[in-house]
């Protein structure tokens, strides 16, 4: 019998629509789906995908991510999660694995790929809208002209970016991080020059601007956006 | 009567499956669709929307941007660009316009938009899967870690990234740009960590690992995928 084939699909960060004609028919065709869950039983991105997808009779797996820093701890939570997915695709299910915005971006679909993959499991990846171009979207703004670079810096990060360099900052922030690098935009004199967009395209979404960005509350997750100087565009 | 709005689309980097489903509700609602065409006659954004929704019928106009990096002769492309747009929108109609990839990322519909809010219409975007992602999964491969900052650095950058630093970068590279990169990144050593992507998810499409990138023809626009040194995920 031929094994199951494990998808990993990103689903986008919040709004239903957001979701590829691929992904929904992906889920669409795979009997067991296998969704995030926080400690606090959160699972945001099969919350999502119920919107765009009838997953009446499929099958859910759960997976129970450590949202701690430490490897071992983090380690031993992707061996649970292979364990309860490994005999599915043993039995020749195929399964689609849930993933907030897109699947290549700070998802931990990686790490049970990785060891799937080392098993002889096939694995394949639909890609999705990530955060950062859905809150771009919802500021009706752009996030780089056409020669700017543009960074990326996920909660943890050991380094930080250099901020007199050209280009667009996008920071992931929670808790406390985001009270920090609103501080130091501050210090550096550039608070004009950005947005703090939480909840983007769920119940709840937040959007501040400027200085109001000081008024955002760091209990939720934050995507802050520092645009670049803008390039001419002459009249 | 009520002005019609000018919404930004994007349509995916190649695979038409990769639409979001708001992305095709928009075109399909918009009885005006702007697609951009390159100097040969290339419509790629248009080709790619055409597969995933039925545009007989609708009206189609081309805006013919300037593949040049002098803002004055851009400026004047983006000016024609908006006299097609304008007369469509005052007479009430609602265009899509269609940009390849995400339409925050290096999109000329920045510029219409910057244009068309100054003169008072609305403006709204649906973002899209950006190439880079895309061209993750087709890898098969996640873009990060955690924890590891992402840098995106187009075509025409006037900065480089500091190759020491922790984590991933991506180079959008057209013309002989890709052979210096290629150069730049075989003297650094780091040739087993990169991987170009050109033409992803369309016909034609090429994926070069290690040092088979330098055998990847410049002819074609090409993603450079840097990844970072992986984080540990203890056994």
């Amino acid at each position: 019998m031929d094994k199951g084939i494990l998808y990993g699909v990103g689903v986008g960060p919040g709004d239903p629509g957001l979701l590829t004609l691929k992904a929904v028919e992906t889920i669409r065709q795979c009997p067991v789906v296998a969704a995030p869950r926080t400690p606090r039983g959160g699972t945001a991105a099969l919350d999502i995908a119920r919107e765009a997808v009838d997953i009446g009779g499929k099958e859910i797996v759960f997976l129970d991510f450590a949202m701690r820093r430490d490897p071992a701890v983090r380690a031993a939570a992707h061996r649970v999660s292979v364990e309860r997915l490994r005999p599915h695709l043993d039995a020749g299910r195929s399964v689609a694995t849930l993933a907030l915005g897109d699947v290549s971006l700070y998802a931990s679909f990686r790490y049970l790929a990785d060891r799937l993959r080392r098993e002889g499991y096939a694995i394949r990846m639909v890609p999705g809208v990530p955060s950062f171009c859905a809150a771009a979207a919802r500021l009706g703004t752009s996030l780089t002209d056409m020669t700017t670079p543009l960074q990326i810096i996920p909660d943890g990060a050991a380094v930080e970016p250099d901020l007199t360099r050209p280009g667009t900052v996008v920071w992931l922030k929670s808790g406390a991080g985001l009270g920090q690098i609103l501080t130091r935009l501050d210090a550096a004199g550039r608070l004009a020059d950005v947005a703090v967009v939480q909840r983007c395209g769920m119940a709840g979404e937040r959007v501040f601007r400027g200085r109001q960005c000081l008024e955002a509350d760091s209990a939720y997750f934050s995507l802050v956006i520092l645009k670049g100087k803008a390039e001419r565009d002459d009249a």
